[in-house]
């Protein structure tokens, strides 16, 4: 095991109905909300109603901002803080999925340090401090909701990137996995995949951590025995909620304790599908996951094969990979590029793209033969 | 699963000469700090030194309280309170194992409540806040580094008994597995015994919560892997500190997310021997567990066979019990009150305490009955 820092002081508050502790909560934290939102889903399975009554019936002032698209962009977040340091807010209230959330911990962190939303991103201007920010979830797959990482994109510089600060950790997080069961099959799906490849991303990291490696296995397994079962039965609650809650330990750094870093090369080749194409999130990772692996089969199988016999009783690497394959495929998420109606003729561009940004894992690199490799098989 | 919040904000340093971040630490919460510990091998393991000059080289005061005993009592709590109410202290750092950090725990709100120390774990005295804490942990046994709960006697009512309250999170804890080396092979068992008891009480406990069931899995496996290897190399850096993060993961909550509540009962039982006895709390742990599950198979086998099978690949709660009870033997805890020196001739007093104070789980109800029948086995 190498040394570690475990911390996370997020409330994260989960169940049916559990949004009656939000106005309490946010009372305690001032007097004016910013209350950030997307996509109309937020309307349609009552988060957004809900959150507004809470902060209504404890006289919170609210600001709305509903400008935030999934794969967000960094001049949203900018016009959001801009409105909230023009309206002198004293909280941020996300109410969403993971980009929706992702850009509030930006928002917050820009009103607070009066920054522009690249320069946190990038390290440019390191941020001290945020504006408190509650987040109400309503899609579980990016475990946002209980850790400081937020992702986004920038058109001006092609790239979608990742940044973490311990202040941007939301105060509170709810989750009522109630309002995850309009989310529709393929988005559901996605969640899971998502799940799936973080655990993964943990898995594939550096350091010899055998019970963060146990939390892996346990978190993988909830998505094998649960994901199909929902998939079926997309509104029922139970399912929703062990989809939900495996989805924020998957990543709220249970699976990274005792570890130097997670890999995040699935991640890396992933991030520029979604900014080339606009491809979901979780779909990139069921793309890449399994060329990903049988790329690093080729050098050391090792990690591959323990994985499998953990995980399917499988014994070699080729094995494990078609386990998740099918596994992928039996949720609706895609395994081929074009699924996701991106085709061969796109070898060029995205290759092009990855080699740009040398897109890499932290603990696994890639070269240029690697990525080459590696798209020529999720083109195939 | 349940409704349930997560909420553990305690920021834990986990490593090798982890201390050096000690000073810092300190620094920021003030200028003078109650230094609280017990038993001479604070002295012997280097933690007590490395801890007075992480202090005084961050021009930290230091007021010393060495008074804490093994399963310490209310009284210790209450003159160290009255040290650090005198002496205006801005912290308390405690150096030791669970006694010398729950003790820290009561008497850091005391100072901060101004309240005896039995009033607050009554509930008599309901704290609002505490004076900050900073734990170094020299023993890997009872989870207290990374929760808010303490366990305490009074020999005045005839009571150990234990309080929880979110105010009592230690700010910082500090885990060298390192200072663990020393530890003898009995209480180096004791605590191996304490993680798997701590685990076993979530299991047994209330509500459907198969992730958190997966996570006390993975805990035990750890305990049931490594806990021999560590018997037979008590110096070996990377078994220590598998222990000691296993520990802690065993009440860090982790193991409760989706429950009602775990059940205690055996923690009930053994504490009635501790208190008239003096036996160690680890021991008391590995005598009533076998009988207690004894006495659950007998009306629910379930849980105990579900366990066994995925603990030892067992089919009956017998099979299960056995397994157990081997594990314990191979660590070298006492399965039987005989082996800790409690003869039959102390049914009587043992029943009629525990009858006293109505020993039971919270989930699984014990009557006079059980408690008879239970009795009755460890003291064959």
């Amino acid at each position: 095991m190498e040394n570690f820092t475990a911390y996370n002081p997020t409330k994260l508050h989960f169940g049916n109905g559990i949004i009656k502790d939000l106005g309490e909560a946010a009372a305690a934290l001032g007097k004016k909300a910013l209350l950030v939102y997307g996509k109309g889903s937020v309307m349609r399975n009552g988060s957004y109603a809900d959150t507004v009554a809470q902060l209504k019936n404890n006289h919170i002032g609210i600001i709305e901002y509903n400008g935030i698209k999934p794969n967000p962009v960094v001049d949203s977040v900018d016009e959001a803080a801009a409105l909230g340091i023009r309206e002198n807010i004293d909280m941020v209230v996300a109410v969403g999925g993971g980009s929706v959330i992702d850009s509030a911990k930006i928002i917050a962190v820009s009103i607070a340090e009066k920054a522009k939303g690249w320069d946190i991103m990038t390290g440019k201007q390191k941020p001290a401090t945020s504006v408190p920010l509650i987040a109400v979830l309503t899609l579980a797959a990016t475990g946002t909701e209980m850790n400081p990482t937020a992702v986004l994109q920038n058109h001006e510089t092609d790239q979608k990137i990742g940044f973490r600060n311990p202040v941007m950790f939301p105060v509170h997080s709810f989750l009522d996995p109630g309002y995850t069961k309009s989310v529709p099959a393929n988005h559901t799906a996605y969640g899971i995949v998502d799940l799936v490849a973080h655990s993964l991303e943990a898995w594939f990291g550096q350091g010899d951590a055998p019970l963060s490696d146990s939390f892996v296995i346990a978190i993988i397994n909830e998505a094998l025995e649960v994901g199909p079962l929902l998939m079926k039965n997309l509104e029922n609650y139970e399912y929703r909620a062990r989809i939900m809650w495996a989805a924020t330990n998957a990543l709220n750094d249970v699976t990274m304790h005792g570890r130097i870093s997670g890999d995040w090369g699935v991640h890396a080749l992933g991030h520029i599908l979604s900014y080339l194409y606009d491809t979901p999130h979780g779909a990139t990772l069921s793309i890449f996951y399994p060329a990903w692996m049988r790329q690093l089969a080729q050098k050391n199988p090792d990690r591959i094969i323990k994985l499998g016999k953990a995980l399917f009783d499988t014994t070699t690497a080729e094995e494990t990979i078609s386990a998740f394959e099918n596994f992928f495929r039996e949720l609706g998420s895609p395994v081929k590029a074009s699924e996701a109606g991106i085709g061969k003729e796109k070898e060029e561009e995205i290759l092009s793209l990855l080699n740009k940004h040398n897109a890499s894992g932290v603990h696994i690199r890639l070269n240029d033969y690697d990525r080459k490799a590696i798209v020529n098989m999720v083109l195939q």
